[in-house]
């Protein structure tokens, strides 16, 4: 199957009745699927609007023959909407003082800083008040797994780390800062990681590819005294706990007596099937064409299986593979839950799945690290934790779980108050953690 | 002598005539330097006043005893002014476009950061558009020669780093963010910021402490396609050179006629001895304790000296020792041009020069680097140089001389048109240069 992008069109139509509706029922005939649809400009009779679409080239290429047959509809081409959201990059700093006089400057810079800086020197754990220590978090990658894109290296997984970044300053103001790091050695990205601790708060590992990023987040993690977390792993992980958990107080069964089924061991499905060991899941499998992931798997405790074996004898089944239409309709059973995660293009889209009679289906669009990594980040640092353990993820997870508005949706991702939420329950799990090491637990 | 620091002290007066002189006048007695005084409360019938002072902590301490035997006047204590400017740190992050919509967050982060991605892995010159690279700069230490206070390591340093990147913000809208690096040997510390290039435009050293900064910065260089330079040198030498222009056409010789004297020779003083003889300057001494340095400035060009010498024989002297009251009143000739440039205590009060026959005098709080860095930055970021040359540096000390209000007068730091100027000029130096290059010459 061709992999479907978003993209963006201009069309413009005769200002008459049924114009519009004449276009897209061109886009709905090529099974163009609609994602978002404005008006940008109206006048003298046309109206253009832009539409976000996803598509295969293919089918847009013959999409745009048809319109163009169309009376009273033109195509423009293609609106550069996205790469305009993209110019100049996507987070800016500002001072968080407005440096406005000579007084201030005095302070914040030469002479007054000096008193800082020799406070800090003298007491390390002042940082942590007078510094950006405290929220800061660095959003690290080396490109070498982008999204579904591959290793297109550093540079390419620049807007990825921006985009995190960003989205880190406005959901739980975090001060979050890209760094695309050109390493791609295992003990060469260790040491540039490990040289950025002193003024961050916490470490945001992305895209790094496996195997070798279990590897360089434990080695890190071991070195370090701020928390370091690869959000492929465990990012994703907390969300996928939270959504079954959501989807099972609907179904009335715990998610512990669940047969569960992984469909792809990588980064994303081992830290999947790791949490969901930890959480009490006892029935655990997995597939994955590489031999050395299913001895991942048996390490943690699941069974091996084939993809036809844990389709038929799992309650729910969480896929992330990469590999768009792995899973036709027909391997869906009646009343399974069924998460196909991969992005842009899913296993088995999630209407076909509940039409073949999933109870819950959902895809990598709804169920989105975005929901998981603010809160957690934000969390930790709240706590100083040095560390996000597993019961701070179970808490991440609760807390999604908890805040859905109801079982069958997800909550908002920009609706701050569901990331404070997650944030308070990850602080307190680390506050226990760290409460309990303290008495000797 | 011992050193002076910034104080903040809070006294109170009772609301009368002469109150207030009364308390400056036992400060003026202590030999204690006003700064900057406000009132910040003002009730039943008493005066809050928060008075920034330079002091020695001794005189500090007899200043307090007599403060308190006046009547009317109150001794409340320290005031913490400076330390709550520095709280949470000096930089703030924010999405450069709010992510207010489903539809931008889908833009700006997945599936739409896919498409950004993918253009720029086919065509890497793109991240200069669509990436934070085309305006980003890292200001990076590892805090082994922070000020005067020396190696008290890349912690401590934060707070100067992140006062320069909100510099860099505020004056010319940079994306300017401290790195504190933990790393001290050459090769780990190259390596540790070489990594960082993808995500970067330039790379601003900061407070590495000579003669290791020489060698990181010379490999640095020559490893990367973007900017890299230490500020200690350069950015102090563009902004020496700005002022022994502005202050040459004033008394009408021109620079390169002088005798010009470099009292100190670490990463600053050579880095100005550097500049000079590039600008033209021929008859150029200099003095340091250390042998080495003084090896360094014969490779120059330079001639070594005693300090005695120095005074004595040039027409213009600029003092980066670090020694504070180095130099005593009958060193100075009259005539001379006097910067003594250690910061917070110079090697000779301003004052006490001119009254000795100092035809020009100032310290390092008015020839400051802040004049010199977010222009030349700023510059070579619109050129997107991949150097900053000495024409570069050259370019930006004449614009210092042309924008200054009169000869006398040092432009405004807080004036973001004297950043925009040397901006300008640095940015055609930069496109001259390369221009030159491309003809073959």
């Amino acid at each position: 199957m061709a992999r479907r992008i978003q993209e963006v069109i201009l069309i413009e139509t005769r200002h008459r009745p049924g114009r519009l509706a004449s276009a897209l029922n061109v886009l709905g005939a090529h099974q163009i699927t609609l994602e978002h649809l404005h008006v940008v400009q109206r006048e003298s009779g046309w109206t253009r609007w832009e539409i976000t679409i996803e598509v295969t080239p293919e089918r847009l290429a013959s999409a745009v023959e048809a319109l163009a047959n169309l009376p009273d509809v033109r195509y423009v081409g293609k609106s550069d909407r996205v790469f305009q959201r993209h110019r100049g990059g996507k987070v800016i700093v500002r001072p968080s003082l407005e440096i406005g006089s000579q007084q201030i400057l005095r302070d914040v810079y030469t002479p007054g800083v000096a008193t800082i800086c020799t406070a800090i020197g003298q007491d390390p754990e002042l940082a942590w008040t007078y510094t950006i220590k405290g929220r800061s978090v660095a959003v690290v990658s080396n490109g070498t797994a982008v999204l579904g894109l591959g290793n297109i290296g550093p540079l390419a997984s620049l807007p990825v780390i921006e985009g995190k970044a960003a989205l880190l300053a406005t959901l739980v103001d975090v001060v979050a800062f890209p760094i695309a790091l050109r390493a791609t050695d295992v003990p060469a990205v260790i040491a540039a990681v490990a040289a950025l601790e002193p003024g961050f708060g916490a470490i945001l590992l992305e895209d790094f590819a496996a195997p070798d990023c279990f590897a360089i987040e434990a080695a890190l993690q071991a070195q370090l005294k701020i928390p370091v977390m690869h959000d492929d792993q465990h990012g994703t992980a907390a969300v996928v706990l939270g959504t079954l958990l959501r989807v099972c107080r609907r179904t009335g069964k715990p998610l512990h007596e669940l047969r569960v089924g992984q469909v792809g061991l990588g980064a994303a499905g081992l830290g999947i099937c790791r949490l969901l060991a930890r959480y009490g899941v006892q029935s655990l499998h997995g597939t994955d064409i590489r031999e050395a992931a299913l001895d991942q798997l048996r390490a943690i405790g699941g069974v091996p299986d084939t993809l036809q074996g844990v389709m038929r004898n799992c309650d729910a089944v969480v896929m992330t593979t990469g590999v768009s239409g792995l899973v036709t309709p027909d391997m869906i059973q009646r009343g399974q839950i069924v998460l196909s995660l991969s992005n842009p293009d899913p296993e088995i889209d999630p209407i076909l799945a509940q039409d073949a009679g999933a109870i819950f289906a959902a895809d990598g669009k709804i169920i989105n690290n975005v929901l998981g990594f603010p809160g957690i980040f934000r969390g930790a640092l709240d706590a100083r934790a040095t560390a996000v353990t597993d019961e701070m993820l179970i808490a991440a997870a609760e807390a999604l779980a908890d805040y859905a508005p109801d079982a069958d949706v997800a909550p908002n991702p920009l609706d701050r108050a569901v990331h404070a939420a997650v944030a308070a329950r990850v602080r307190d799990a680390a506050l226990a953690g760290r409460a309990a090491i303290s008495r000797g637990r």
